[in-house]
């Protein structure tokens, strides 16, 4: 999947910051998973101090490409990810946040990010419905979901 | 969590490559659960081929990006994965594949590739055992798992 060599079983403490692969942005991808129904939630980013922060309080929380900026989820909306557990794949390319989502983990009031389903023809069809309504700063999606 | 507007609720068929936001390598990035337990299985990139051949063959296909190539997962070691869905987030920004995994997901032998979880201090440690021995690939995995 990528040319990194595999993780040791083992690293000390504070070294997971070497032994994860930044991009070029210092970035990392994330997938939040609610850690008892296995539903994939959202797709993000986290950054090194995303990730600390996330260590350290619990919070599931990244790094906003869009704004620029840290980022804990829900700290507008209240739609917060208390954190179960993070982990990392084989070769630290990519990180998982087990979570506990309260409320709705996408900004256009849905469950999940991942509710628009690729049919085997190439089509796209948003299966999920709405669970609240968007959020203020969901504009496109309040649009589009008209 | 990017600056790409949300995507329609309904886009035509074959639509879904231009609705994606490919990187500047062509790449989206995937990641996989088994459908019915939700365990994420593995991080991964596809490119507009390997999701085509995903969406028309019914398994799981990527880009390596180490060896270059599109790649159907478990082709050479029989670890094929099942694909009951495909779903993308709500701004196109990355892949889910829903599948029924055969055998282990990760190149060491262990189910998934998210067997690393980060402890709050920062540590690592690799937390679930082989489920199989390592296939050849995995020189560096053999090496570790020692």
């Amino acid at each position: 999947m990528s040319s990194h060599p595999d993780l040791p079983l083992h690293i000390p403490a504070e070294g997971v910051y070497a032994a994860l692969h930044w991009d070029a942005n210092g970035l990392i991808p994330v997938v939040a998973v609610q850690y008892d129904t296995g539903e994939a939630l959202m797709p993000a980013y986290a950054n090194r101090a995303a990730l600390a922060k996330t260590l350290h309080s619990g919070w599931a929380t990244y790094w906003s490409r869009s704004r620029g900026e840290i980022w804990t989820k829900g700290a507008t909306s209240g739609n917060r990810q208390r954190v179960v557990a993070v982990r990392c794949d084989c070769d630290g390319d990519a990180l998982l946040y087990l979570v506990d989502s309260i409320g709705p983990a996408c900004h256009t009031g849905r469950r999940s990010c991942f509710s628009w389903l690729i049919t085997p023809d190439g089509g796209v069809v948003c299966d999920r419905p709405l669970e609240t309504p968007p959020d203020r700063n969901a504009a496109n999606a309040t649009r589009s979901d008209k």
